[in-house]
This record gives C-alpha cells, structure tokens and sequence, in this order.
C-alpha cells in the first residue's frame, strides 16, 4: 500500500492554540481509500522548519496530504517554502486571482490588496479551486511524493479534499480500498458499549476502535479490501443488534448518516410531521442543532416551569413536572398548528444547572396527535453538558419516536 | 528559548480513530513555561518508524514530551524503542512493579502476565511515577534532548504531567515564560484587519499573529520574558485601536475575557439589565450561546416575520423589516418584563437561507428604555454559518450598545 503523511502547518497547532482536527479527518479518509498512514507532522511558520520537513516528506512518502498556511497573511508561508524546497518559481495564476477577486464582489467587499499574494502558486502546479474561501490550493509531484496543499480552515479543507483531491488520489495511485463502518449511539457510554461487545466474534483482520464524543459514541469496524459484503453485513448487524436501541445510525453500509439531528430531520421529514418545542435546560440549542429544518415551526425558551405556566397562564405544580410537561404541551397545542409538540421541563433549578457537581433531572414529553411519551435522565456535569445533552435527549426522543422504539 | 517537540504514538492516532488532544495541551503548557514547540510528530506502531524518530528528534530538540506506547500489549514499543534507538539495556523496575500489581488488587482484579513488561524500564531512566493507571512513564537524557514518556489516556498523562514533569522541566531548564496578548474581534476579516495594522511599529522581539476562527479574530502579540509591561500596554493599545469598534475584548493584559457571548455576560450582568429574544435566522442559537445567563428571560423562535405577525396578531410589511421588527420588538414588550428586547429578521426567505452562493439581509433592532437601535447585515455562505452569524451579530449589537459604542 502507498505510504501516506499528513503535514499541517501553523503557529496556533504547535503552540496548542488549536486542536489539530485535519490530521485525524484526513487520516481516516486516507485509511478508507487504502493508504498506509506513517505519520503526522505539524510545524509552525517557519520558512526553515517547513522546507526541512517538505524535502524529508518528499523522499519518504508517495504522498502527503498538507492542511495550513495558505492565507493572505504574512505568516503563510507554505507557498514559498514549496517553491524553494523544491527549487520551483511562484507564478501568477490568473483564474486563482479572478475566483479570489470574486469571492469578495460576491460579499460585496473590496479586495485588499495583501489577497493578491493566494494567487501565486509554484510552477507546474495544479490549482485545486476553493469555492468556500478565498485560499485556492495546489497540488504537485516533487520527488518520490504527490503533495496536495490544502487550506486550514476545517470546512473549506474538507469540501476541496472531497471535491478535488480525493479523484485525483483515486486516478494517481493504485489501491485497494478498505471498509470503514461506523455504527452511532446516543446514551450510552464507550465502557458500556465494550461490556456489550465482550464475546463478539471478530476476525483478526477487521479492526475494532470505539470512538467517544459529546454527541454521540461510535463504535468502528474496519474491514480490510475485498471483505465480503456479505460478512461484513453479519458482523455489523451482530454488532449494532447488541447495542440495541441506543444505535441512532449506521455508516458505511448505505452511505453516511450524519449526527443525531441529521436523522431526526430525515425521519420527520419522510413522516411529513411538524414539531412545535418548548426548552428550558436547553437553551434553545434542541432548536439550533434543527439548522434550516423547515418542519420546525416555533421553540420557545423560558427558564423555568414557573416562567411557562405564567407565559400559558397556568397554575403549575412545579413537584410534577411530568404532569406540567403534559399540560404546557395541551396548552402550546392551542397556538401551535404543529403534528408534533416537545416540552422539556428540569428539576433542580438554575443552582444545579450551574453547578457541575450536581445534577438535575431532565423531563421531555413528546405530545403527538394520538400518544403522550415522555421520559427523564439524570443529567450531571458542566451547565454546557448538561445544556448540550438536554437538547440531545430531546432530539432522541423524537428519533425513538419515529423510529417506533421503546423510549 | 529552548526548542520542545511533542511526540505522540499509536496506530489510531496515525490512523485518524483519536484525534490528538494530547498534543494541543502539552503545547500549550509548553508554551506558558517557556519553550518554543517546535513541531508535533505522530507515528504509529512500528519499530523502525520509532527509533528512527527519536533518534532525528535527539538531534534537533531540547527536550520531547512524548505520550503512547507504554501499555501492557504487544503493539505498545515505546520501551523497546527508546533501548534501540539509544543503545540501553531495559531493567526490571521493582517498584514500578509493585505499583502495577497495587493497582489491579486495589480493583480486586488478577493482575495479567503481559502487565509485567510496562515494569521494564530503559537503563538510566527515571520512573514516572503513575498514580492514575497501570503503564509508568520514564524521563532520560539522550543526546541534546531530555525525553518524558507518559502515557496516551489524556487524564493520566495530564496528572503525569502537572505532577511529575512539569516540576524537572522547572529544574532543567532556564526558561523564561513570554506573554500573549490577544486581541479579539468580531465582524472584521483577517485581511481586513491586516490592513489596518499596516504600519504598526512592532518590535523585532514582539510576534504578531493572526488566527480566524468561526467566532471571532484573533490578533496576538507574543511578547518576550521580561517585556516592559508599560511598552506591552502601549504596543496593546495602538493595536487596538487601528481595529476600533470591532474589539470585543483583550486577553492577557487582566485575565482572560472569553468569547463575545462571555463578554456580552458581564456586561449585561454588570448593567442589571434582562433581555427578551425573537430569533429567526438563527434559530435558536443567539439564546443557547448564553448558556445559563441569568438576564436572560426569554427567547422565541419563529421561522419567518409572518409567522412572527401571526403570533402576534399583527400585520406586518414583509417588505419593511425594520419597521416590522419596531412593532414586534413594542409588541414582545406588551408581554415580556425585560429591560431590552431584540428582534431579529432576515430578508431573502428559506431559499435563499439554505442556498451557499446566495445572502441573506438581516436585520437587528434593539428596543431599550429609552432607545431603539437598528442595524442590518449581508450573511453569505452555507446555512451553518447564516446561523451562527446571525446570533454573533445580535449579541455583537447588545455589546455595543452597552459599550456605549457606535453601531
């Protein structure tokens, strides 16, 4: 398998200013095509550093995937240490320059002149076109190694590696893919999860790795080239069957899933529902994880269950919070023409909200045209966390929902 | 100043499974002490790979914190590389022994053959001791370098490090703790803001930097040990005020001031003021970026301002958003105890919110007790980031409105 490395260039991830989240994304994309990945490397903005680094990198790799130092600025430096690495002239790319100008007419700003300087590539490159910022990047063979320079900024990286590198990947070197599969859960945690998959049979040559993020754990199968689909089907059903209810979604087997809030949007969207929320712990986060979601017709926030019922005109029993939830959602239907209303309510107060030795418990109740769910958690941890898995909760209960499982 | 690298091993680092934290928090410790971090190197389990990076790393570093590789399994090599790489015996370390064994029968777990080999030690190291988990680290000297190897799991390693490591590199080293101030801005471009710096007078010994993130723009001055802290205030308050209004606040002249919705916290909590919301564009996420704030009473999602005139029983004119906006903010007032209402609008409807290449026009209007307040903005780009700069720029106009600044 070709070897592959990773070189992300910038004062703010050596200095530890910022978490290096390029390297391990374009990692796994580059495992998946069917690289071997040697080595990551990061260095700051030093001419110096980074032409050391490139002409090592272009002995050893077959190719390297570089993320950083592509700005107008003066510290972006990745341009001309490629050029006198590798002994290359910048030259003036006259459609890098005409896509920077209209990045700026299309915000209606002027161009500043420090701009012009993303136009220069070195000679013999090819220009990778941005079409999410202003930094075009480029690509080049020097020595044993095809070098991809890519911007920064996580979201323009990842759609130029998408849209312009990984083809070229594919057409310059010869692989065999492996299989990533990646099976999602909401509410359970990485230690859980591994108890439930103690006895699973898997093969020495499918890798199992776990992954724990705020919003989701992910449990990962990587299945080597030419694994049967057939096989690869069982263990990943044996596994997600073990999980049970917790799985949200699974990707790799028929394209990607996104995260929790992508599902429920594709689930509410092929039921044809609508929703109406009120957010208490939340923030108006459950809302804001909805992005652009057309069948999320209000959400209102307030602090409390006593703040509701004077905003409903309610009299509230604020040591039943179930039975509140279920009488503001009655009450949000009167004003709402939405199929769906999602009340969530907390006990605790704003003292255990902020404290993050103590916990709260968390109340959503789900009114739908024909049935009341409702459930609770505790939720315990920073106000963020409890703030982030209160929206979450709220999300999952509409999954679960949707999705006709036990809630 | 002395010259760090950090090193980190495994197969899922290279590999893009764990995103590298470990790296980003040495750094930045690093950095506060006193070092320039060179550069960051990850590798994974192979033998040759390691010793031939510790050796290159011997050569060119002051001192290396590495972490990974010392668990009980055949692919963890650290050990065994350190010995090759620098021509040591491993020694069996009696009390590194014991404390592996204390800490699987204060589990009351039987402690596994394979625990044995993390007691194995390179010749003239120092142990590490670990309080946390099984694996020791060790320190040694090899070369021009002084090499700390601690484990991967990030809250053992951290313990390692503020307890065990961090006192030697106090002990070894003449070091001399620089200072960064950062200035942060908001709604002004990176290139924009270079601009405006052109012909600031900065010292040789001072660094300017930049770092664009979603959120805000950083400008940082790195100033050298023992700066005059009255030129730090001058060099800091010239910078500044080229960027003007666009400043939200300065870290590291007293204390840290966070980001824009930290600040728009004080100031709000300083003022006594509340504050009621109707979001649109955002979507929820203006009222979720004040996690937990006390002054916030309110906040109200709704799609579109004739959701919003529905709700309210008013008939508003799509086409006079600022007008609108006016009456909803009086309208919200009728309902709401708070001291300011903000109203947020957007012109070009779901079309063109979800559509990358087209802007949306939003409009703010802040009602206070004696003032109204509007202002209006193109939002450009993919809905996420409409979203996101919709609720920065309603915060951003209450910070400039209790900044008593123009808006």
């Amino acid at each position: 398998m070709p070897i592959l490395e990773i070189f992300s260039q910038g004062e703010e991830i050596v200095t530890g200013q910022t978490v290096d989240t390029n390297a391990a994304w374009l990692s796994e994309q580059a495992v998946q095509l069917g690289f071997t990945v040697a080595r990551h490397t990061a260095v700051g903005d030093k001419l110096g550093d980074l032409v050391g680094l490139l002409k090592e990198i272009s002995e050893r790799a077959d190719c390297c995937l570089c993320t950083g130092g592509l700005g107008p600025t003066s510290d972006d430096l990745t341009a001309d240490a490629v050029a006198e690495a590798f002994g290359l002239r910048l030259e003036f790319d006259e459609t890098a320059y005409r896509q920077i100008q209209a990045y700026f007419s299309n915000r209606q700003r002027p161009m500043p002149e420090t701009n012009r300087k993303q136009a220069l590539l070195p000679q013999g490159s090819i220009r990778l076109d941005n079409d999410w910022g202003t930094a075009p990047g480029f690509a080049l063979q020097a020595g044993r190694c095809w070098f991809a320079f890519m911007p920064g900024v996580p979201s323009e990286m990842r759609a130029m590696f998408l849209e312009h590198v990984m083809p070229q990947l594919k057409d310059r070197f010869v692989l065999a893919p492996s299989r990533l599969v990646t099976i999602k859960t909401f509410g359970i945690g990485e230690s859980d999860i591994q108890q439930r998959l103690e006895g699973l049979k898997v093969p020495a040559s499918v890798q199992l790795g776990f992954r724990a993020g705020i919003d989701e754990v992910q449990t990962k199968l990587l299945f080597p080239a030419d694994y049967p689909e057939e096989r690869i089907s069982l263990l990943t059903a044996d596994t997600a069957a073990r999980l049970g209810d917790f799985v949200f979604g699974i990707d790799g087997l028929a394209g990607e899933i996104g995260n929790l809030a992508s599902v429920v949007d594709r689930l509410m969207t092929e039921a044809g529902k609508t929703l109406a929320v009120i957010e208490t712990a939340s923030q108006g986060l459950l809302a804001a994880k909805c992005t652009g979601a057309a069948w999320l017709k209000s959400a209102l926030f307030e602090p409390s269950a006593s703040a509701l019922g004077r905003h409903f005109g309610l009299a509230l029993n604020e040591n039943d919070l179930a039975d509140a939830g279920q009488r503001l959602a009655h009450a949000l239907r009167e004003h709402e023409e939405a199929g769906f209303i999602l009340v969530q309510l907390y006990e605790g107060g704003p003292d255990r909200l902020h404290d993050k030795d103590r916990s709260i418990i968390l109340y959503n109740t789900l009114l739908t045209e024909d049935a009341c769910r409702q459930n609770r958690h505790n939720l315990g941890g920073p106000i963020s966390r409890k703030q982030n898995q209160a929206a979450l909760l709220g999300l999952d209960l509409l999954r679960r929902h949707l999705q006709n499982r036990q809630i």
